[in-house]
Parts: structure tokens; sequence; C-alpha cells
């Protein structure tokens, strides 16, 4: 019962947590270890989609060995009957002696009441071990639960002068294959990928997840205030097969692209184009926790400059394309420097023959 | 006699000779450890202002243990009776036994021909230890020799996305202070720092080094086609305290700055500014080995564009100043992508809030 043994079993679960990472929204991807004596008897994360939850995955690989004996939880456990049956009362039903959990639920279905549950039925409850690092790998569900909205990584990758593309509008490709690779893993890891219009028009992008193997995608988002999107572009085309969303405003025409099979969500217009926080907000209230940006420069410019990025990943390749080329982020009508918005370097990191930065708010 | 012996006394050789980097131009920065059996008895580098060499140093202090000792010289001894007499004939004198040298010099008054004299005086002489390590240290020197014009640093210092100023033109500051702190320590490594008219007249710098209670400053160059900076700003007033160079077309007017202390040292212009490559050939003429440039975009933009840059150092700031800011590179007349000048990553590292990362030609 050391301190560095519950961190110890704690960081397992969290590894467990983090491989629904992108995979169970709009649930949180919790984690759950069973630990008797020191063996380990249960081992479980949210499944993909969010059922059934960290706690029956972990339980039901125990058996008759989880009692008596102590489960680590990522996350407070539910309290609530939602579609499935509330966790506490499973681990209470399994004759669990002792449950150490990381974060606290905010959900204020749960908020404590998970707790008081276990400790009603005499089980031995321990709170805040490795409180922060749960935070952090949950903060797409704790941002959707807390403010709202999904937890927001914006990725630019540029020219060393912060350039997207060649005068001549080329931009395929400025980083590297590492690069590149990197950021179909950043994508899985993510419940949406989302891009403005622009650059649904210009680039024709997929925006799936592509030499990895998985077999789920990321919801794919487009904001295009008019829907004025090619209707035979790669997006519409698999609209079928891979999840696509349009934020757009309430004028817009709709149909074709329902009849395509996208998903349309009517979002705020503020100053003549869609309001960014109001965009988040949908996605939220649709469910996703984590949405992974990739510009254009009008959108990361509208997200950066109404603080809604939550983490900035930077690729800089070793090139310089010069002030015809195409800047990372459009106007944002800053004056004086001390109104432009500032982040935090959190790491850096060479990814192949490309600089990587990850800078998060201050 | 080891390798791994002599690699230590040379790089203890090279560590002297660094001290002398941005101090002892139009000379190289040599430096010279004699070694008696295990007992160091001499160290030297060459003098500030470039002499005396290293080995005359290194041989006084070591006086009569000089006889039959190894002398390690991180650059082939000089072998011309220039302004001193020649080094290899003061360690011939001095009864050394063996001579150690990193890197030979391509200075065709020397060019192997040091290296003989010592071996026609019955000398043992070994090159190339750690000759890399030398190359790289006297870059300087040898790009003045070896494609007569020096070594050029070009550092930028942006935000995110790559603007050095917003659209108001405020631009102080962007980087932190550690970042500034390591500017001024690497003009101070420099022999020149070098900016263009626009950054001259725009930011009416002093373009010294500060904070770092050194005695000698970097000549400041500063590029003006037709010599249009004001002559009551912080370089003008300074310009007999510190040496100003002004680089400037055949027809620009002198007299003014002349009668304030600057050196007018007329260019060729190419396109309708001051041709680049001239200008460096210029500046190696008159004994430059280590240009420090510090923009603006002009400038920055000519020495990438035509492959005229060794080392390019970024300092990059987390702020987003959008695009009416300045940018760090003017127009480079780049379309395809394939015609961007390519670096490959050299180093990255934090420096402050700041990241700093450096880029070599590839």
């Amino acid at each position: 019962m050391s301190a560095a043994r519950d961190r110890r079993f704690m960081a397992l679960a969290l590894s467990l947590g983090r491989r629904g990472l992108g995979r169970v929204w709009p649930n949180p991807n919790v984690g759950c270890v069973i630990v008797q004596g020191d063996r380990i008897v249960g081992r479980g994360r949210t499944a993909d989609g969010g059922r059934p939850h960290a706690e029956t995955q972990a339980l039901a690989q125990a058996g008759e060995a989880a009692r008596g004996a102590t489960a680590y939880v990522t996350l407070e456990p539910c309290a609530h009957h939602g579609q499935t049956p509330p966790c506490a009362e499973a681990l209470v039903a399994a004759g669990v002696a002792r449950v150490v959990v990381a974060a606290q639920d905010p959900d204020p279905r749960v908020a404590g009441r998970g707790l008081a549950r276990l400790r009603d039925a005499g089980i031995a409850v321990d709170t805040g071990v490795m409180a922060q690092e749960a935070r952090h790998d949950l903060a797409g569900f704790l941002s959707r639960i807390e403010r709202g909205r999904p937890f927001v990584t914006l990725k630019l990758a540029t020219s060393l002068d912060g350039r997207i593309a060649t005068g001549t509008g080329e931009s395929r490709w400025i980083t590297g294959p590492g690069a590149r690779a990197r950021v179909h893993m950043m994508r899985a890891r993510h419940d949406a990928v989302m891009v403005g219009g622009g650059t649904a028009r210009v680039d024709d992008p997929m925006l799936n997840v592509r030499g990895l193997g998985i077999d789920r995608q990321p919801v794919r988002v487009v904001l295009s205030r008019r829907l004025d999107l090619p209707q035979d572009g790669a997006l519409a085309r698999s609209a079928r097969d891979v999840l696509l969303w349009l934020c757009h405003a309430e004028a817009a025409p709709t149909d074709p692209w329902v009849a395509l099979g996208a998903v349309s969500l009517p979002c705020a217009v503020e100053g003549g184009q869609l309001d960014a926080a109001d965009v988040l907000a949908r996605l939220g209230q649709a469910g996703l926790t984590r949405v992974f940006c990739e510009g254009g420069a009008g959108l990361a410019a509208s997200l950066l400059g109404a603080g809604l990025v939550d983490e900035l990943v930077m690729f800089t390749a070793g090139c310089a394309i010069g002030a015809e080329g195409t800047p990372a982020l459009s106007a944002m009508g800053i004056g004086a420097l001390s109104d432009a918005p500032r982040l935090r370097l959190a790491a850096q990191e060479r990814v192949g023959a490309d600089l990587m930065s990850v800078w998060r708010p201050q």
C-alpha cells in the first residue's frame, strides 16, 4: 500500500486509458487495474465507442479474484444509471476492498457521488494519486464537461518563415514523411480532425488516418459558412464511409450534403464568419472531446485569437519560402505586441528532418 | 603519445582558440598547448587583433621547457614572413620535438610549407587530430581564404508564425531576455554585426555587445544602397567609438558619413539592390572572417536566396501575430517548392521562454 506502489499501478491504469484516446467519445478514456495481493488480476479501459466502462472490463477479467482486491481507476467511478449500470455499484458488488482514484469526475451526475457510494459500502477510498497526469490524459472529457467544448489541438506545418505554401499554392510537401506520419498518429488520438472550408477546397484532403492500420477513423469536421464545398471532392465522395460533419451558417443549403451522407451542424456567425467558440460548443454538444485542427490560416488565426487552442503543435521544415508564400495565420487584427496571444513552450523534438515544438496556453 | 592523449590536449588547444572568436580577425583564431612529459608548460591563443600568434604566446610561456616538448596547434603553423616571424621557425628554434596539428592551412602562403619546414628540421609532425572540430572552429578564417568571403550566421527572431513585428511596427520584444542575452553572446563571437538599411532606419539600433563586459566590439556593418540613413541615429552618433562600415552603391553620398567617422565600402548593385555576394566579398577583402547578420527581412531573404548563409539561428517566441505583421523574410521569388532553399536542423534548445533552433546548409 506504499505510495510508490500505488503510483506504479495507477501509471499502468493511465497507460491503458490512453489507448482509448480518440476512440471512446463521448465518454472519458478511463483505465482500470485490479490488484489482488501482488498480482494484477484485471485490466480494462473504456471500450471503443465508450462502453463498457473500464471498471466493468477489468472486473469481468478479474472475476472472483476481485474480492478483497484493490482497484486503480483513473477517473472517479460513475454513480448514475446511464446506458450502463453505475461502476461504483459494480465495484461494491464485486467485493473490492479498496479503490484508488486519480481524478475526480466533474460531471454533475457523478461529482463525488461515486466516491461516496464506495465509502458507504465500507470500501477504503484514496484519491488524487497521479491526479495531474490523469487530468492531462482526460483533458478532452474534462474540457467538454467543465468548459462545454472539446480540447483543441492546433497543428501547423510551416517553412522556417512561417509559410504553409508557396506563392503558386504548392504545399506538398513542406515537411517530411516523418512529420506526416506523426500527424497521422496524432489524428488517431483525437475524436475528430477539423479544417476550414478553404483548406477543404484547395487541398481536397481525405482527412483520415492512413498507414496505421486503425479500424476507427476520427470524425471529419469541415467549417464552411455557405457550404460552398466541391460536391465531387474526396470528402464528399467518402461521406458514407467516414463521418463528415459540416459546420455552417443556418441559411446554408444542407440538402445536397445530407443526401451525400454528411451531418449538418448549424452554427452562429460572428463578423461574417462562423463563430469558432460556437462551433466548438456544438461539437462538444455532439459528444466530441478532442479535436485536431489542421488549419487553414483563417481558422487557425480565429482559434488562437479567441484563446481556444489548448495545444499548438508546430512542425517547422528547413526551407525558406519568402513573403509571397501563404502565411500560416491570416490577419488577426493585432496592433500592440501585448495583444498577441502568448503560449509557452512545452516540448521540442526533432522529427525526421523537421523540428516539432509543442506550445500550451500560459 | 596515445591517440586519446593527443585528442585531449588538442581539445584544450581548440578551447583556447575559441576564446579568440570575434577578436582576432583578419587572422585565424588558433590555439596552442605545449606539453613536456605530462605537464602543460605553455598555453596560447591568437591575441586580440590577430597578433602575436598562438604558438608565439605558448612558446613564450614555456620558455626553456619547450625543448623536447610536444606542441598542439589547431592550425598548421605559418611559414611566411608576415607582420610576425613565421611560427614554424619559432617552433624549430625552441627545440620542440613533436608538433601535432588539427587543420591544415589553405592560405597559399602556408599550404603545407609550415609542416614541411618542421619536418625538414627533424621535428615529428602529426596532422588531422580533431581536424573536423578545428575546421568548425576556424570556419570563418577558412571561408575567407577558400571562398573569399566571411562565414555568415543569420539570426532571425520571430513569432510562431514567422513575424518580426506587428502591423503597427512594434517589435520590442517578441523574444525574451534569455534569447536577447544569447544574441549578445553570439555577436561577441563574430567579427561584425550586419543589418540592412531598413532595419537601421526603423529600429535605430546600436548593434553593439551589451551586458557581457567585453572590451572589444564587433564591427557594425550596415548595407544601404543610397546611404539614406539618419545622420543623427544611434549608429551615426557612435561611429567614432565603435567601427561602423557602410556598404553602399558607388554613387551614394559618402562625405557626411566619412566625416562622422564611418568607413565607406562601395559595392556592386544587382537588380536594384546591393549584391549580397559582392558585399560579402568586400567584407572578406577588408579582413572579416565571421559576420552575424540580424536582418531585416530583405537582407535575410537575399542571403538565403543566394545560398550565402552558413548557419541560421532561429529564435521562435510563443506568440501569434498574424498576417498583418512584418514577415521575417521578404519576397524571394519562389514558385515551385523545389526551388526553396533547404537547410538541415543542426540543433534545438529552449532558451528562456523561447525556442532556439540552428540550421545549416544541406
